[in-house]
């Protein structure tokens, strides 16, 4: 079977040059003799690959000295524990904007452990829109403002940055690395690395220094920012092989030209399947224009049938997971770094078939 | 260069068919036209997978079928914490035996989190011995006992369960699947995978199901044993290359015939290096007879000098990560079963070799 184009919201698609180099140094990475599975996390092998590994996130997004860069565990679902934890002491507020299933989650882990408040949310029209917030919305004295920059489920992102005199924090994990941003607008930034950045396993904080070493005596050891970053994510053994393949990646995106042009390159993507959808008298989408994702693309057919139809044949021409979540229904396509032009160019073109055939 | 001999305590050495089989299906995953790092956790082929794993791991284990079988992130130092959390309640406690750095490191975060009572220690010789306790020697009313099965800085094992009225809870990251266990003896047993399982960033826990639910709601979600329960570890997307991994690992072991098999292949290395140390007029064991470890085998020659010249040595043979940890200082040889028969028997040479030159 060859390889299919796989629209899958994450884990998702991995850059094809990337897949072939750690395929390449499975049993032998260079110079080691052994794999980097098999490495000690003390080793000069790994320390050079954990160190190249952030130092190329650091150039990619030109993170700032002010910021220390964590490779964690337990994917966002345990930044939405710990960012309340290390940031808020009992009785301290934090402001949360409410986007969809995963701010959902964030709200209630914030909510169960420490005082999480909802100022804004757009479960009205089935979080289709990206509420916007000015400084009289939020809640004065909150600690920090959570929100999700790009919904995975729905296909929103956030495109600035709310106004708030809060700290900003936020989950980029369908997002990061897909465009563009400047760190110094976010205090702190967590992502899951198995959408945009490489295989699941590997969780990545960029937290301001000032913020760390805040959490009281009650935090688990390893919920504990400061655990991680004083011994620069080496605490204990870290997912050796993830972050490995984290830093194939970003070499792969600095190779194509860094951020702006991965950017470039997304947007034209995006353009290509939201032209595709704009166009067609068969195809809708389901998210207010000016909120659109780049990376996480729904869009419905006018019946059930129709679109499990061409959910059916799409599967059959070799483009996989591209059924929308049961939210929304219909089908998304999550277009990250790791599908090329020439994928979303393939489910176009077989967008345009379906559609003169049915029509 | 050619593959070394890889005798590091972790993450260590990986049997050479796991690693080829990984490196053949890297890219293309057969039937599912992409990597399985590329796979949704919700995927058919996934599914596939991690049942698989847990089946081949319970089939190994003869895990039976009142016990849970969770595959989790954060290593065993989130165990640390995970185990207090999730069976004591404020003001109940638990008894602690004291065989090392790890159980150290697990007493100091079950102190910091709930009571935990240290009933046993050999710190007093170096951690060179397994304390022998009774039931007088356990705290009326305790919760559980934990200790650490096998030591692996300090190259000692827990042979036999302690006796006590309480659960019995244990570490075994670095014996896990080294040797047969009566699983029935244990209420809850954890370990990192990157010892005997696979690669690090995956967390093994096999615990009775009358254990789960008993977090009150100050426990973070992601480390209350139920939330992972309820959803067979798929509440959120978990570790899925490093579970896929742990499922060869499981595949090849029952390939060699089951634990019985390992066990004894285990037996035969470690008692070809014991050997070699107490035939030695050169060489030393640090451990007490009775309690030696057949996975991590720290031993010493008589100067600082001759144990460097021995690790520079023996580098340059291909005999990597020898050099013991900096608490019993000499040499350390972790010969976990990705660490073959041949491969001990290639140290035993070299330190033959050794002691012919230096006596």
């Amino acid at each position: 079977m060859a390889r299919v184009w796989n629209f899958s919201a994450g884990p998702s698609a991995l850059p094809i040059n990337v897949l072939k180099k750690a395929q390449e140094q499975m049993v032998e990475y260079p110079g080691a003799g052994m794999s980097v599975m098999e490495m000690s996390h003390r080793s000069k092998s790994f320390t050079e690959i954990i160190t190249t590994a952030e130092a190329n996130l650091r150039s990619l997004m030109n993170i700032p000295d002010s910021y220390k860069v964590l490779f964690l565990q337990g994917g966002a679902s345990s930044q939405f524990a710990m960012v309340p934890l290390n940031l808020l002491a009992e009785g301290e507020t934090a402001d949360y904007i409410n986007t969809g299933r995963w701010s959902t989650m964030a709200i209630k882990e914030g909510q169960k452990l420490r005082y999480a408040q909802v100022i804004a949310s757009s479960e009205d029209e089935n979080f289709s829109y990206i509420p916007k917030i000015t400084k009289s919305d939020c809640t004065p004295g909150a600690k920090y403002l959570h929100f999700t920059e790009n919904n995975t489920i729905y296909g929103t992102t956030f495109y600035s940055v709310p106004e708030t005199d809060a700290r900003i924090v936020t989950d980029m994990s369908s997002s990061i690395l897909s465009r563009e941003v400047d760190v110094n607008q976010y205090d702190l930034i967590y992502a899951g690395a198995q959408k945009n950045m490489g295989p699941a396993g590997v969780t990545v904080v960029i937290v301001r220094e000032e913020l760390l070493g805040m959490a009281d005596s009650s935090v688990p050891t390893m919920f504990n920012y400061q655990t991680h970053a004083e011994k620069d994510s080496l605490f204990n053994t870290p997912p050796t092989f993830g972050i490995y393949m984290l830093g194939l990646v970003c070499e792969e995106l600095m190779n194509m030209g860094g951020l702006a042009e991965v950017e470039r390159i997304n947007r034209a993507k995006a353009e290509l399947l939201y032209n595709t959808i704009d166009e067609s008298d068969l195809f809708s989408g389901t998210v207010r224009v000016e909120d659109r994702s780049i990376t996480n693309i729904p869009f419905v057919l006018p019946t059930d049938e129709l679109n499990a139809a061409f959910i059916a044949e799409a599967t059959d021409r070799g483009i996989a997971n591209i059924k929308g979540h049961r939210s929304v229904g219909g089908m998304r396509a999550s277009i990250y770094n790791g599908v090329p032009m020439e994928g979303v160019a393939f489910l176009v073109d077989f967008m345009k078939e379906f559609e003169k055939k049915n029509k």
